[in-house]
């Protein structure tokens, strides 16, 4: 079943792709990738880079598993560590990092050159936009949106050795350019507004802004600017992409209950 | 006309290479794209990413155009989409990606890892330095100079069907680390300090820094730390690169006029 | 000594290799290229890229040459410009970038997308994290540690002709997300918190934080969130990769005195 495999491409051994498979030219996959069906691998992608310790020249290093789910999309450039997996629909811009140790659930996209530090947990239908950096430790709830040039951090007074990651609920939106400070908890449905330095917890439908970030509101008191209309929590305005699209986020609940 | 080109390139159909343009190693240049004479496109570069429908799988998919000028010079690792336009004189530094609908004037200059979006007007002579965030609907003017680790937004609350992009008007500059909020618009001349995150227009010759952003001064205000003399409005004290080099920027005018 | 050589990665005239050096699939290395023993060069990696005035079509040109210690790891997608140097032990995340006239000392450590302007030295145990970018003319001294998204600037009003490069001292740390403005110093053990401006110098053990920064502690306030102990300066309380590890940094100063 290695249909669509440029020839210019370089498969490993232990590979193993699903049906209707293509993989882009000058791509690279090493030993012990797993591909679900009808996924599009793009050009000058690394799959199963090997983790750091080949590196440092293990003889006996053998490759962990990469294990991305069918449907994937992964543009040019994307280098995905081994030991890792992935749930169905991953999709990636171009040129993303996703080191060894990283858990994803469904439907997980991660924009052009974001950088997950691996060893962290990401829920189903999570949107990481460009350029985000996801530290080490990071624990991303289900149906959250980060936007371009946000840093989840760990070390609280680097360097150290201690290492506490954050924590982001299901729901929570982080405008761009925030920083979120090391142990620090994002609440279910709350906002961080773009430029943020979040160094406290945020509760939950809390709308946070400025450096170091403060309360100013909640999500129910923001106002749409195209209607002057309610947009957040945004489950109950937004759809697109999502399981509870053209029926409603209630509806789809109950149809799950 | 296929000169100069690396035999590890991979060229698709329809592509119109003018005089004198060499491609490096390891280049894929998809169907339908035309690049103007003297030009040098670097080595792992893609031109002519197929849009976001292709992943989809459409069957019908037919590359739109990537327009290129003469005297380009694409350096490694690039991607512009298909169906865009760049005026003569394109220059991008390393892994620069530029998607879909995005028309550029001549002499656009677009530093190493800069994202843009596409669906974005650009003008001439604009300068992005590295590391710029240029989201969907932004509209820059002339002459513009934006620095590394800017992002100019769209979505004032997201996630949402809204987009309004940020309108940057001739000669403004943007400095390192700046937020500009969707639909804000910075005026002519004026000038975004360093980290500044911007949520209300710029007037014209203004100078805004902080966070929020707060005009402390007008452009003329601001001296040179070499010598105390004026620096701005720029196009009078800066001429590198610039139509108006050796002449001076009235003389120019003038010559035009 | 050309052992280990991917037969699709490309050589060119002048390179040296020393004992024992693997070279990955699609990497390019340009004229005069010297690298140590021992090294790993990654996939897609480009070495010896050729200066502007390359791109500016100088027939006359010639690779100036890239000098890179023994023990090098570069990871894929680094493009490392010709006429700099490093010491031994370099290592690189994944698409770094690294202009000319670049001298680095031993041990240098620069994270994936960290982006060297050129024109600046870095002194031995330098360790940036990822995405950090680096404006012409910085001098970065010993033992300096650099987190992700920080920006060090050298134009105090662009776009100008003048330069002036920051200054950073032994053992200082810059927390992540934060601007260094033009010809700012940065003290010794000092440490520059999470999302700063930084735009007066800072003395050295102090603390700053803010937009624009503003000293808030010296580095003996700042205790553990493990245990409530001393953090800073950090060389007295952290060792992993560095020449005092297993001895303390006193004893380490000693055997050397
Ligand atoms: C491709 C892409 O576009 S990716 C980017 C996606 N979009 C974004 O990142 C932008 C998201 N929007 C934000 O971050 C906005 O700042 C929001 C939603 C948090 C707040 O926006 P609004 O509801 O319009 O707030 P509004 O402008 O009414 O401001 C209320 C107060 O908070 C301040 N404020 C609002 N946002 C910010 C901010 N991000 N930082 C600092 N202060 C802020 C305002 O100055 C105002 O204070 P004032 O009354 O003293 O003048
Ligand atoms: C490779 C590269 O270098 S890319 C980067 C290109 N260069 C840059 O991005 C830096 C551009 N320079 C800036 O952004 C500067 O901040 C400028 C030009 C806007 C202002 O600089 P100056 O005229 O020197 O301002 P000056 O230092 O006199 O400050 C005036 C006041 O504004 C404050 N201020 C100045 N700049 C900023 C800033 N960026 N953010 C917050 N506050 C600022 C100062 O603290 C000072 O306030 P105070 O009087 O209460 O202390
Ligand atoms: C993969 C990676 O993780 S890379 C990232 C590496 N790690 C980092 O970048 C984070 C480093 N840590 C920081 O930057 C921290 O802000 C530090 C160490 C500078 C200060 O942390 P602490 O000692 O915990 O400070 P503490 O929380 O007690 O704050 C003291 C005061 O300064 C303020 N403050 C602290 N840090 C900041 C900051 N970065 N920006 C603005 N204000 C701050 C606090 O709000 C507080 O003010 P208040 O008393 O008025 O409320």
């Amino acid at each position: 079943n290695f249909e669509g495999i440029h020839p210019t491409a370089l498969i490993g051994d232990g590979v193993m792709l699903g049906r209707n498979v293509t993989v882009g030219p000058h791509t690279v996959i090493y030993d012990n990738v797993y591909i679900g069906d009808d996924s599009v691998i793009g050009a000058h992608v690394i799959l199963g880079e090997p983790c750091a310790d080949f590196y440092g020249a293990d003889a006996n290093y053998s490759n962990r598993i990469l294990e991305i789910g069918s449907g994937a999309r992964i543009r040019s450039g994307s280098v995905l560590y081994a030991g890792s997996s992935f749930g169905d629909g991953l999709e990636t811009g171009h040129r993303v990092t996703i080191r060894e140790g990283t858990r994803a659930g469904k439907n997980f996209r991660v924009g052009t050159l974001s950088d997950i530090q691996g060893h962290c947990h990401i829920g189903d239908y999570v949107r990481l936009h460009s350029n985000v950096h996801v530290g080490h430790k990071s624990r991303i709830g289900n149906f959250v949106w980060i936007f371009p040039y946000v840093v989840l951090t760990n070390d609280p007074h680097p360097p150290s050795e201690f290492q506490v990651g954050v924590n982001i609920e299901d729901f929570a939106v982080i405008a761009t350019m925030s920083v979120i400070l090391p142990g620090v908890s994002i609440g279910k449905d709350a906002l961080v507004g773009a430029g943020s330095v979040v160094n406290r917890n945020v509760e939950a439908e809390s709308v946070v802004v400025g450096n170091p970030a403060k309360k100013v509101a909640t999500v129910r008191d923001i106002k749409s600017k195209k209607d002057g209309g309610s947009v957040y929590p945004w489950r109950y305005h937004f759809d697109r992409g999502m399981p509870w699209q053209g029926i409603g986020y209630d509806a789809w609940v109950q149809k799950n209950a």
